[in-house]
């Protein structure tokens, strides 16, 4: 029997989901009992070229075609962004049908809307593909680890900053010139921020964590620092210090009370993280039963987007054939809290631009010593002009002393800039050297 | 509601499930409206101390109280081995209760038997303990990322020959040697044969098979080399080629042409499999669609495998609860073959012990020349008491004809013994440098 799909937006996921859905009809039917078919596809403009050839599946540049389409059970949104997906998913969902969705930035905004919605008209919403590619993370976390309470999530998981800092790593180039090099390669977008500042990182570890911790995560709740500022000095002193530098996203539950930060931070080489390089994406989890989990894979691209996007579609279509709504619930435990600077103590890297005269680095050490932050090794470099560079490594330290030793260090007329802090990873467990 | 679950076996791993069915029972009781309670354990002997304090739970060595109990909707099998296993499995399913199980060697040699059992009597078993403890590994390849053909799977699924290797690497160890020391730990049975011999990893890998090709893999489809006649010699070598040797089990589906083996491998040191140490598992998928992925975390122990287990059961009560069996279809497609010596041309490792007296290199030369293998490079070593070590690596060459460039050596008057063959992995894509 088939079933009719809609597909709002035909661009590289979409194109992809076209082809893969057609590549798989059978399979799927052997699968479900049901063959899919996707029949109309939305688009801004009818006349631009495609990416695939359609086929069975005719354009349309109204959205009624196929959300008034009794025909169509399941819809498939593709177009990203907040509107108009926003308002298509739920009407999509108000005329019951089952919504299958790539929109991270959506889901992240306005997950708990969309959810409530999806509830209330007896239908599902699935998003597996809106965080990490191909990478399956959203049902594992929500189907098969609920036997844990987890209590740490921690990854990369945005191709573009990984890409040039891999690049950046591997050629000794500085951030301008990689993310001119990613642009041009179609890794990053014109206006790069959303990638570099570290905002979608942030939005992916906010559905994470709201999973992963049983809590509504919002944005802002998320203390995030993107990637601008990190220059060929700190990816070189990183290497010194036998570390590389990755933007993570990590987030921590000890008893109901959460940390959430997005930036980078330099992680030691022997670290499974540090060999995640260009577009891939990795995230670890640690459940209290499991132990330490990682998974990796392709976390963006036509047909690794597609793969998720379609393993979510055959889920629906088992679901339909059963005629059960099998979205899992998910747990909210309102008591959970965010603590904005409830980081675990780690160590932290810092480089500062100082006078190259006698006295200063006592003026640090003094700095240093009225935090409370002790110092685990400092590098002194490059003296030039007058100036040297400073690269100093803490000690385990909480976030907030770091914070203030910076301020503190700022004040200082000897130091003219405190140019990057950056969290360190500790060591990864015995079982992975 | 309460639900009345009856568990076969306290051992390691059922004390992990009495132990964490407990800690969660109010989260599971949130997430699926049905608070799980085991009424009833099933052991040999009544008398002997345990691993965790029973409260709700009666011990009883006659299995008739727990099948024969109308109560109890599942049955959770941690008991191990065939039988009594198999029967007590068959007879939980005849009797209409929901089966969770943690049993390899049963699901690998008796999978489709217990299968059908449980579609004829619409129950479910569940079995995502069996594989890669803590690691979801079975329902992401049966749920997820089923958009996909799934081309290759290749991993490291045997702790206990993994702590082996690992240690024989860390401290230049010999087999036996770094075998004692994992009995002494517990890591290895004293009758060490079903691991060291590499029949746990293939029992595993056909039911890893069997799911991702879609196929009936059976062990005897498997070819299968344990790691007893690695050496410390061994070791060193790979070190000194830039890789560890890991016992990989790999499977490799071109178009329907199934090819199946276990055994030690050198891996690259760059190659994400080769930083998997100690108890640590992890597999390497790839989808036509996902292109590379890796899961990877404990692969046994009490509180991990407990993690798979009771995630099971939660998926269970769901579907109890929703009034469906919840088991995803496995496709079969009764037309893929197994090609005994099908696996994909790689470079291939050899040692072996020759007269140490000039000409000998060159009759070698000629027989790898007759079978129209070429050597990449060839390291010859520690002459001492009139013999030569020689360590050669093959350029990639279909494994055929590395058995019969073997052979021949063997049949050579100066070749005292050919120690070792084994394949190279292929360094590893782009993404993981």
């Amino acid at each position: 029997m088939d079933v009719c799909l809609g597909l709002l937006g035909c661009g590289t996921v979409g194109s992809g989901v076209i082809e893969l859905t057609r590549r798989r009809r059978e399979k799927i039917f052997e699968l479900t009992g049901l063959r899919p078919k996707i029949t109309k596809v939305l688009v801004r403009n009818l006349q631009k070229p495609r990416q695939v050839a359609l086929a069975d599946e005719r354009l349309t540049a109204d959205p009624e075609d196929i959300l008034g389409d009794a025909d169509i059970r399941v819809v498939i949104e593709t177009i990203g962004g907040i509107e108009p997906a926003r308002t298509l998913i739920l009407r999509a969902l108000a005329a019951g049908k089952h919504v299958v969705t790539a929109n991270k930035d959506l889901i992240a905004a306005h997950g708990p809307e969309i959810l409530e919605a999806a509830e209330r008209h007896g239908v599902d919403v699935w998003y597996e593909a809106a965080v990490g590619g191909a990478i399956p993370l959203i049902r594992p976390l929500k189907e098969c680890l609920t036997a844990n309470e987890i209590t740490d999530i921690k990854g990369i998981i945005n191709g573009t900053t990984n890409y040039i800092l891999s690049k950046m790593t591997a050629t000794g180039a500085g951030f301008a010139e990689a993310l001119a090099e990613a642009q041009a390669l179609g890794y990053a977008e014109a206006d790069p921020s959303s990638d570099v500042d570290g905002l979608d990182a942030a939005r992916k570890l906010a559905i994470l964590a709201s999973i992963a911790f049983h809590a509504k995560v919002r944005l802002e709740d998320i203390r995030v620092t993107g990637i601008r500022h990190i220059t060929a000095a700190d990816v070189a002193y990183a290497d010194e210090l036998g570390m590389v530098i990755k933007l993570l996203a990590v987030g921590a539950d000890r008893d109901g009370l959460l940390s959430l930060r997005v930036g980078p931070a330099l992680v030691p080489k022997d670290h499974p993280l540090a060999h995640v390089n260009g577009s891939y994406n990795a995230l670890l989890m640690r459940g209290d039963a499991a132990g330490d989990l990682m998974f990796f894979g392709r976390g963006a691209g036509s047909m690794p987007t597609a793969s998720a996007v379609v393993g979510d579609v055959i889920e629906v279509l088992r679901n339909l054939k059963l005629g059960v709504t099998g979205q899992a619930a998910l747990l909210c435990r309102p008591d959970k809290r965010v603590l904005p600077d409830g980081f675990d103590p780690v160590r932290y890297y810092m480089r500062l631009s100082v006078d190259d005269r006698p006295g200063v680095l006592a003026r640090i050490a003094a700095a240093f010593g009225d935090a409370e932050v002790s110092m685990e090794s400092v590098l002194q470099k490059r003296a030039y002009e007058g100036r040297a560079e400073i690269v100093i490594l803490t000690h385990e330290v909480p976030y907030g002393q770091v914070e203030r030793v910076a301020a503190a260090l700022r004040s200082l007329a000897a130091v003219h800039e405190v140019h990057c802090v950056m969290p360190v990873e500790p060591a990864a467990d015995g079982g992975v050297t």
